[in-house]
């Protein structure tokens, strides 16, 4: 056994209301070997997501991170021991992982990533990794947009939201963002191309929202949950559709908050909501590094991660995605990239 | 112009929570001749329909039905007048018409009735009707069940659901119906072939529920809203369909009520729900025709149309609909058969 220390944040209680930090706890243990069959991942990136606190709390489409274990997420790092045919050291790979400095894992929860060139290795925290899948996918497969239709993003300045608006642009569609700041507004129209967007912390945002969708919203892609999507579903057209992406505003509720109260416009306009979870998508993953590649390296989707220093600053930077701190993808730099 | 009579009852105002009695009229005007490209059908049957109640209060997929004009409902009827080249005086048809002894109207609204050999007029008011294409449609098309999976219905002793699990059985699923008394949930079971039903009114009903789909749901025919729409979606499977046709104990609500309060479980379990009106699927009944002609001859599909009798009960009658005073198809006989 390595004398090195794997510091990793334990899971001590379900957490209540947001409060993260009375339940998340930095301890320090020795770094533990690969067993047979498995890899030993040094983590470079940590990718710090609003599903993170789904599962901490309950079980979903993933169990819940049993009690007194090390925290769950997505990492990308560098194989440093491996026991497993498919990898050797030095292999940079992505997967299901730790808040830790290292993650044991048997080969099945990590991949190798890709090396398109000029893109750097942070991409793959966000707009080629899971976060770009989500958006891809999401807006692709479950929308299904056509072009000249209009698509509105809820939490649009968010790491998804950011970029389902390029991609809807880059598919020939009106991209309309909602977001909770001017700043974030200004960045979504300013910087990535949005045709207009709609700060929902301002008096009459509604009326503003509806101004600007003349053509109505063929696409709702859903994040939030709350008055926002009653007030999209109000201007849903006629057969539109609803990739729901999950729910933010409504992770941290400690009582489940009522749905739409006109959810029945699905029948009126023939509408369809459809959930989806990225970890599907998996299998897939070729399909969208093909496509959003070459967009990446010409800089037609504009992204960044905001990327927080240190594994003791993971609670810190994890409750900026609730409390609308961050601008884009959010990630915790754990240790230094390799060469590559 | 004719000077026999016309009874027709007016829509005096928007009916708020159910109280149609103060807001409908009965009364009597001279019958209308058809004008230039139009014709007058003799109501026969009028159907009654809890989405009906939507007409009179707000526009819909349709426009509501205007003040102080006579309500419009879904009619099987003679042509007794015609100015329209498609149509000739004695055809039977059915189509949007009126709480009336007699309709005007163009012809494009209304289509002739097939004649499949064994089956009664009144079958195209039923299972060979609208509620027979809602049915249909929603379950196969929108839901498109697989052999072996589960469908549950609600509402499943009304119109539609008591056809939803027989179509669903035919196609070799498991049927489960949520009804609202004993005798209703004996009539699924013991009559239509329903593998289990439940009574909603009865205490621990949810407890019953799971247990009557140990498999879990893979098909939610979604009739109704409320409770049992949260217990449903809690129980669906992985892929599961909510074929949405509307949400009867919301019709007459002058609050709108909150949709449910576990809507997410369509991320974590990446189902659908979609809205769908059977007035989209007027192209092709020709299908539902094709399929359901036979199973209705060959007595696989068992229906029954509660009958009243008369024009001036059809508010009587009505009001049913949302008392769970009927069971099956609900509508009105205003006038004599023609022969056929």
């Amino acid at each position: 056994m390595s004398t090195a220390i794997n510091r990793h944040w334990l899971l001590l209680d379900r957490p209540k209301g947001g409060n993260f930090s009375e339940v998340l706890s930095l301890r320090e243990a020795p770094v533990p070997d690969a067993g047979e069959g498995q890899i030993r991942v040094r983590s470079v990136y940590l990718s710090l997501d609003p599903t993170n606190a789904v599962w901490m709390q309950y079980d979903s489409y993933l169990p819940a991170v049993p009690l007194n274990t090390t925290m769950r997420g997505l990492v990308l790092g560098v194989v440093d021991q491996s026991n497993h045919a498919k990898f050797k050291v030095g292999d940079i790979v992505t997967g299901m992982g730790s808040w830790a400095d290292y993650t044991v894992a048997d080969g099945s929860s990590f991949g190798r990533v890709p090396n398109i060139p000029g893109l750097p290795l942070l991409a793959y925290m966000g707009p080629l990794g899971m976060t770009g899948a989500t958006a891809y996918f999401g807006l692709l497969d479950i929308g299904k947009p056509k072009e000249g239709e209009t698509v509105v993003v809820s939490a649009a300045a968010g790491a998804v939201g950011s970029l389902v608006g390029q991609i809807a642009k880059l598919k020939g569609c009106r991209a309309v963002g909602i977001a909770g700041s001017a700043d974030k507004c200004n960045w979504l129209t300013g910087e990535l191309g949005y045709d207009a967007a709609v700060n929902y912390k301002e008096k009459g945002w509604q009326k503003a929202l509806k101004n600007a969708v003349p053509d109505g919203i063929d696409i709702y892609f859903e994040n939030v949950g709350g008055e926002i999507t009653e007030v999209a579903l109000s201007l849903l057209n006629v057969k539109g559709r609803i990739p729901f992406c999950g729910a933010i505003s409504q992770y941290n509720s400690t009582e489940p908050a009522p749905g739409p109260r006109n959810l029945s416009v699905l029948v009126s306009r023939r509408a369809r909501m459809e959930g989806f979870l990225v970890l599907d998508y998996a299998p897939r993953m070729a399909e969208m590094y093909a496509e959003m590649g070459p967009w990446l390296a010409a800089g037609q989707i504009k992204w960044k991660v905001e990327l927080d220093q240190g594994l003791e600053n993971t609670l810190t930077s994890f409750n900026k995605l609730f409390t609308g701190g961050n601008t884009g993808k959010l990630a915790v730099q754990i240790s230094d990239e390799p060469a590559r």
